[in-house]
């Protein structure tokens, strides 16, 4: 039987959102707004690619999802608090998030900045805080260490820097793959690594892992520069054909839009050929490289 | 001979700035003006008190500051996203801070948020480091876990938004002391605690110094509330006055000048009776706790 993507992603989703909602409770008192705000944005029904991510790697190794299902949540919640302080004004100034206003439209830019810090923090504590028992404190402390090293200042938010600093400037592709490495793959490159480390990955299958997620990154950036040009706002959930109204260099306006699909193409064939010495419960992962560049949202 | 607490000051600050300055490194390239905002701020000449007092906490059980120095110094960076974040225009809306511009009006505001940011996740990343062998990972998880709780949404950011939320409206005492626990003496209590336990407290010793920096943060904050009515700008460095002209609650509202002094007086002596069992390693954390009160800025 072929393996069904779909019910996996759901599946693993639910576990997903059950500790998310169980990790960043509604809160009542002086600072409920805050809580609000964080779980506005927090459930709002994301695709959870990067906790899935996480635990298909583990799994694929032969970790249970029960293993890293904190270090997920600590995923989820740090792609949110970047999504939340990227549409802020002062940066993307975006009103459409996943269908609905963005966090600063609904309770203002303070509270969104607080909110997107708050997930952020939060995320360290849960990260810190091993799933279950069984895990070395000495993986766990690792894994805490790489993620925020993937989020910080030489990952993600130097990603987010180098994009802003450059609207309106012609990139290279070289200086586009960087751009994106840092924005995007870092974290992908965590969550695939610390999931099979969480998972009891040897060094062998780490590094091979690590091989599947640095393209996989890459051609999910590609995927989303072709949707930006190519789908309507209604479908896509946020405002589309906003990078060239800002001057962003996208993977088409470089390579063309031809020339992108079979970037992204290439780039999960990398992504698959890295799978190789595993079994099938390597199955998600794969069918996950070919759902980043396939999805229409 | 006396304790010398200026000397003492000075060492500590000295071991934490040297620490600083390795870990949050000037960088090259395009994300060049991300580690300049960063270091623009947190290399500001602050005056390294959640550090020292974690470094002191460690010391006071008889451990060496070296075994504490990167959460001393994750604890700075914390601190230092926490004022750049506060004094932005959505926030606090303030222009001066340490004598000098604030980040976001020699950045711009979207490089100061980012800024922010990045000190926050590194501060994770440094704290997930330990600063030597020896420091069980069990140990170090448990100090990372304890540091986001403080900071995150029921410590630090809650505290901001009660703060946010409540210019302009009558805070009972209680509210006032709640705000303040979050806003600045969650922190202090895990530099206290985070350091005492890296230094190796036994768990008798580890809650006699959290008793020790409960009354302590709020002491501090009395003092920050009386100098920002009796002071000065160009004395404090930072806009004064600033609370009334915002409606804001602060302990000279609820219980007058000489009350406030009164209190806060009493605070550092709670906090100083906590400190009995300690000997003469504890003299750092003592001549501490009075500092806070009688510090001019």
């Amino acid at each position: 039987m072929a393996f069904d993507l779909a019910q996996y992603m759901k599946d693993r989703a639910a576990l997903v959102e059950r500790t998310l909602e169980r990790q960043v409770p509604s809160r009542n008192g002086r600072a409920a707004r805050l809580s609000e705000a964080m779980r506005y944005s927090l459930l709002a029904g994301g695709k959870r690619l990067r906790p899935i991510l996480a635990i298909a790697a583990c799994e694929a190794v032969g970790g249970a999802a029960e293993n890293c299902l904190n270090f997920a949540c600590a995923l989820e919640m740090i792609h949110t608090y970047s999504l939340i302080h990227d549409d802020l004004p002062c940066m993307d100034d975006d009103d459409l998030r996943r269908g609905r206003p963005t966090n600063h439209k609904v309770y203002g830019e303070a509270v969104a900045v607080l909110a997107g810090d708050a997930l952020l923090t939060d995320a360290f504590r849960i990260a810190a805080e091993p799933s279950r028992a069984g895990v070395s404190p000495e993986l766990a402390l690792h894994v805490v260490a790489e993620l925020a090293e993937a989020a910080g200042s030489v990952g993600m938010v130097a990603g987010q820097v180098i994009d802003l600093e450059g609207e309106g400037r012609a990139f290279t592709r070289e200086e586009l793959e960087d751009l994106h490495n840092r924005k995007t793959g870092a974290l992908f490159v965590a969550a695939v690594g610390g999931g099979a480390r969480l998972g009891g990955a040897s060094h062998q299958q780490l590094e091979a892992l690590r091989a599947y997620a640095r393209p996989l990154g890459l051609a999910f950036q590609v995927a989303d520069d072709l949707l930006d040009v190519e789908a309507a706002t209604d479908h896509v959930g946020k405002r589309t054909h906003k990078d060239a109204d800002r001057g962003k260099a996208t993977y088409p306006t470089i390579m063309g839009i031809e020339g992108s699909h079979a970037f992204a193409r290439e780039l999960v064939r990398r992504a698959q050929a890295a799978l190789e010495p595993f079994d099938e419960r390597a199955e998600p992962l794969r069918a996950l490289a070919a759902y980043a560049v396939e999805r229409k949202q």
